[in-house]
């Protein structure tokens, strides 16, 4: 990781639809932002595309695997079937200390089957997965999954959403503190990253009752009771 | 079924803490409720115990087969493990056009572990297994997993939770009318039964989430941006 970096957020697959609205959110909140993506270009222009959306934007755009030698956060927004050649990739960049952060979904679209359908995952989890190839003494945490693009870049509105957000504990409240950046999103503690495979399967069960409910801009979730809450 | 007793709801299991919550939910509703129970004695207890909190209540008590004998709507509210046991005592009982509820979890208790932990199950969820030991023509519906029942027992407030609700079409609408019954319960069309995997899931995470963040009286969910949405 290149010196004073540690701040930053990388967010490889950055020009996606998911991956752009979250680097929006974290510009916004006065962030460095690094977004990667496999072709520098596409990195470059979606750069620009934060830079217009939010002035004085700290954003710069590279390939994923020099994008995630920037920052302390290393979040992973890349297609589920993108996700270990995206981390092989990435083997001798990360480095102990840094955080990667899993928001796929082993959606079945990955086989060509529906979205609202999940593949089972060896591991248990896209965010397993993760952690199986991630090297040593780097971190996973499992969040955003189910925060919907439309809503992330939408800067006008608050998401109104809440994520889990589970993991070791240290990283894990290193990214529940990303959450409060991102107004009406509330992190939820949600434990040991093993708890991902629920918030997986939630998401896709959200994916299908947005098309069921013809919500193209996407539902999302509040818990209710939740102690000492407020809307974020 | 016995004459008449199409509009009853019977709760096998109905002695239990979430089983009884519906039960006083749908007598105070106006419905006439049957608890079912493997002792005759346990559910008559709980009926007194309904009619004690609901003036005028029309509930009665009755062994799991005679109960489920005597209600189109057949709730099945006993632990996971007693799931398969008890449904091959109704072989006999059930008749087509019945309706059966699977509001079971496959929580890890079953075998001594941890309520915040699941097992797999061979048919994809609790509700796919109640599916595959129901006769023909017998409709099975996945909902209520998710509300907590302490939520349910405090007559005195609404549950705000959102359920979902999976199934075939005709025996799912059913269903979520029976959501609207509950002041603050919405009833959440969650498309095919194979969808009850994820709600089953998603309710191991929140009984994890209650005890994380030191909630025994239960949290829940409501969907947000869902179209055309009073809170019931």
């Amino acid at each position: 990781m290149t010196t004073g970096a540690a701040d930053s957020i990388a967010i490889l697959g950055g020009t996606g639809d998911q991956g752009l609205g979250l680097a929006l959110r974290f510009a916004r909140a006065g962030r460095a932002v690094v977004i990667g993506s496999r072709k520098e270009d596409r990195a470059l222009a979606a750069a620009d595309e934060v830079r217009n959306a939010v002035a004085g934007a700290n954003v710069i755009g590279l390939e994923n695997a020099e994008a995630a030698a920037r920052a302390g956060i290393v979040i992973l927004s890349v297609p589920f079937e993108h996700t270990a050649p995206t981390l092989k990739s990435l083997k001798d960049v990360l480095v102990p200390g840094q955080i990667v952060v899993s928001m796929g979904v082993p959606l079945a679209t990955a086989i060509g089957d529906g979205a609202a359908r999940t593949l089972g995952v060896w591991q248990g989890s896209c965010a397993e997965l993760v952690a199986s190839l991630v090297p040593d003494a780097v971190s996973v945490v499992s969040a955003f999954q189910n925060v919907a693009s439309h809503r992330l870049q939408d800067l006008a509105h608050d998401v109104e959403c809440d994520v889990i957000v589970s993991g070791a504990k240290a990283p894990r409240e290193r990214v529940m503190e990303l959450c409060r950046l991102i107004p009406g999103m509330r992190g939820i503690d949600g434990g040991p990253l093993a708890n991902a495979r629920f918030v997986e399967g939630w998401t896709a069960l959200l994916i299908g009752l947005n098309v069921r409910y013809k919500v193209p801009s996407g539902m999302g979730f509040r818990l209710t009771h939740l102690p000492g809450a407020g809307t974020a």
